[in-house]
């Protein structure tokens, strides 16, 4: 394979901590020159004769002996890096100024400045990881639930690619031989059992089926859950919201930068991050679905795969209530009912509002106020996305490339079982086979074009 | 000394690296159990059997076996560490989850969290650096100029602090001279030589008074200068600001971070950050000035330093000039005058403009336009704050806390040699300079106090 876009003879360099201040920056040289052009400026031990994965203190000065800073040099010799190359993480002060000093510096000597995502695309190129192993670094950087960080860990690991892998090779294995029928195509032989060939194709494809319908799960772990709460004044929506929030809040708030910047409010249940979505907007349901206009507040209803919907049960009748969910509901939405205020009616009969829209198991009565049966409904909202006890030991796909790939390699293998079926001429059998191999390649890099690799890469972080 | 607040038994941990999201982040751990601490989390090789300056692949674990991360681990064996403890920085992906778990974790097993700036107060209190050399760790990290950067980092290898040690030490032992004099009181005899004394106490005075006259500068230089541009409209003032900032902009766009977040833009010269501040509220000086109520503008012109009034030299009048810099400028301001559009009159005549307000080396005839004789300008306005060429081999005082303290020195100081005049009696005198070498040592931190070093490292930031 020839990434002829893709120079690996030269260091790059970049940051690889967060911009702005802190009391540490980490820069990353990586390439064969790396520890040399990092001796270049160093004053210190020579690095050019130090053993791997040992650090030196130092100082890297300027061509005038200026001291640019006491650093920490920590050496990695290729192959046993990140990259499989020469790599350098030059540990200094966490100021703006020194970290850009230090990295002009660093170009001046040699080195130029990284890509987005370069390292780890050197580590892919170099044979240290798949392609969808490389991509998971990415989503393991943005995880911020405990699934989703899970979900990116296994398969940073290994995940789903190894057994694809597999899989491929035996589906490779029939394509070279079904190939060589062809050179034989005057004396109408067949080294490749069709039967066989079938079986293995049906089993592949059962692999594919379930990872494609793991999709959805990958997909709801990996963004959360936009969840909309909406019903009437005094319906209690925001005392529910807090009774929602109120033991989750305290986790996040540790370590600053966590928060998101919007208004969201995010709960976490069972490591699936449901984003509560304030609809102040729409509090007064009934009037503002007659008027036009209330576009921002609707967008987000509509954007919402749950809309939890609050009444007060004192007030509202089954139908008005069934009147206001007919308004509200976007096709596709899951609903969740609320009777909230059982502590005024303990008597309340949640399969009185049961209807084509909701199904019972859908209906949670609560008291906000008294926090009663809020764990019931937390329960219900897992339930809602993830019907069976959530297991990451099974493979699941979180990536919508890889689900586009696995889709066309079904597709293809489909078309591989229709010419066995009917009987067609080995090429064609073997072209079909072909395109499924490559659409498989294309989740582990097997097959894959600079495009392809710039468009992945382009979405990491500098200096990853 | 008794630093009674400050427990150095337990093992602190934090983040060292800037908050956000980055390829790697760096969790700090120090203390005597560091090591340990990490090794019980960690899945590879034994780190309480590693050399110090070695760093270890591996996966930290939670007690449920799960894999939080995949790390390196940097072990630095007490006492060759930042802190003179043994300290772990544990490298991760920098995802604000795993490094909120991995804390959590390490905080499980043993760590607490550390404090703003307490792994520096731990390697001042464990006799790696004195008081002076950890405040300029903090100016370090913040410094965003070559002459900031410069200063601090003269500051933080010794700076002026060896040279007060000295001197210090030399005032220390006439003070034991003195006081045993006390002891021998009856006898009336002199173990300290009077004139000795005053020759030592006359030259820690003249070394105090430099240093004292140098706070300008260094505030200058860790602070930068705020300087309001203003005239009339259509002065030129805009095409100024353009003409001056043109060739800075580009130095600071390559990382990002280092861009204020005011609308000030940042001129460097010659390593002094001049603060351009944007006045268009008082474009139409004029009318503005006999108006009230321009408040925000205004006072931006009544904290800056310096005041560079444009005006279009075809136009105003000598007259007109100096009565708008009478009504704008503010005590102790300094003003330089720029008569734009040089370019329609080649016979334009400075000295013309010459009043009690501004001397004749502050005006500076030019063209915005042409971008003629903005290189004098520049010129200019740094030799307003700096009027010799910048020495950053003089020590050089940029703190206010050391300000104060050398003032203190002088003046007790001076009340010795007004003792050791008026021939009063020893005990007066040993008073005296007991009072001075105690605001020498506060410099240095020989003398300190939890308040004071509470005071000093709750400006650090967490992780430092």
């Amino acid at each position: 394979m020839q990434y002829t876009n893709y120079d690996l003879q030269d260091t790059i360099v970049a940051l690889a901590t967060p911009p702005g201040v802190g009391a540490i920056g980490v820069i990353r040289l990586s390439g064969k020159a790396a520890i040399e052009i990092a001796n270049r400026v160093f004053y210190g031990k020579d690095l050019t004769k130090q053993a791997s994965h040992t650090i030196h203190l130092g100082t890297v000065r300027s061509d005038k002996q200026q001291i640019i800073d006491e650093v920490l040099m920590s050496l990695f010799v290729a192959p046993k890096s990140y990259t499989k190359e020469n790599v350098v993480e030059v540990s200094c002060h966490g100021s703006s100024y020194i970290i850009q000093q230090l990295i002009q510096l660093f170009i001046e000597k040699g080195a130029r400045m990284a890509q987005p995502g370069e390292f780890t695309l050197r580590a892919f190129l170099n044979g240290q990881m798949d392609l969808s192993q490389a991509e998971a670094v990415a989503d393991l950087i943005a995880s911020n639930s405990a699934s989703a960080h899970a979900l990116a860990m296994q398969q940073m690991r290994g995940g789903f690619s190894d057994e694809i892998q597999k899989l491929r090779q035996e589906l490779l294995d029939f394509a070279s031989l079904i190939e060589l029928e062809l050179d034989f195509s005057e004396e109408d032989v067949e080294f490749a059992d069709r039967k066989e060939l079938k079986a293995l194709v049906v089993k592949i494809q059962s692999l594919i089926k379930s990872l494609i319908d793991s999709f959805q799960l990958g997909n709801v772990i990996k963004k959360g859950v936009n969840t909309v709460i909406a019903g009437r004044p005094n319906a209690g929506k925001s005392t529910l919201l807090n009774a929602l929030l109120q033991e989750e809040r305290a986790i996040v708030s540790d370590i600053a930068g966590t928060t998101r910047d919007t208004i969201e409010e995010v709960l976490n249940i069972q490591g699936i991050e449901f984003r509560l979505i304030d609809t102040a907007g729409i509090r007064d349901a009934q009037d503002q679905i007659e008027a036009v206009g209330v576009q921002k507040t609707m967008e987000k209803v509509q954007s919402s795969a749950i809309l939890v919907y609050v009444f007060d049960a004192m007030k509202l009748s089954a139908e008005e209530v069934q009147k206001d969910l007919e308004a509200l509901q976007e096709p596709n939405q899951i609903i969740v009912l609320v009777p909230n205020k059982m502590d005024l009616n303990p008597y309340l009969r949640p399969d009185e509002y049961v209807s084509d829209l909701v199904p019972a198991k859908n209906i949670v009565t609560a008291s906000a106020l008294n926090k009663q049966n809020i764990q019931h409904l937390k329960e219900t909202l897992y339930q809602t996305v993830i019907t069976e006890q959530l297991n990451l030991d099974n493979p699941i796909v979180s990536n919508t490339r890889h689900l586009a790939a696995l889709q066309n390699a079904h597709h293809s293998l489909t078309e591989v079982l229709n010419g066995i079926d009917m009987e067609i001429t080995s090429d064609f059998v073997a072209m079909d086979i072909r395109r499924a191999l490559y659409f498989l390649g294309e989740i582990v890099g097997e097959v894959s074009t600079d495009d392809l690799l710039g468009n992945i890469f382009s979405n990491f972080c500098i200096g990853k």
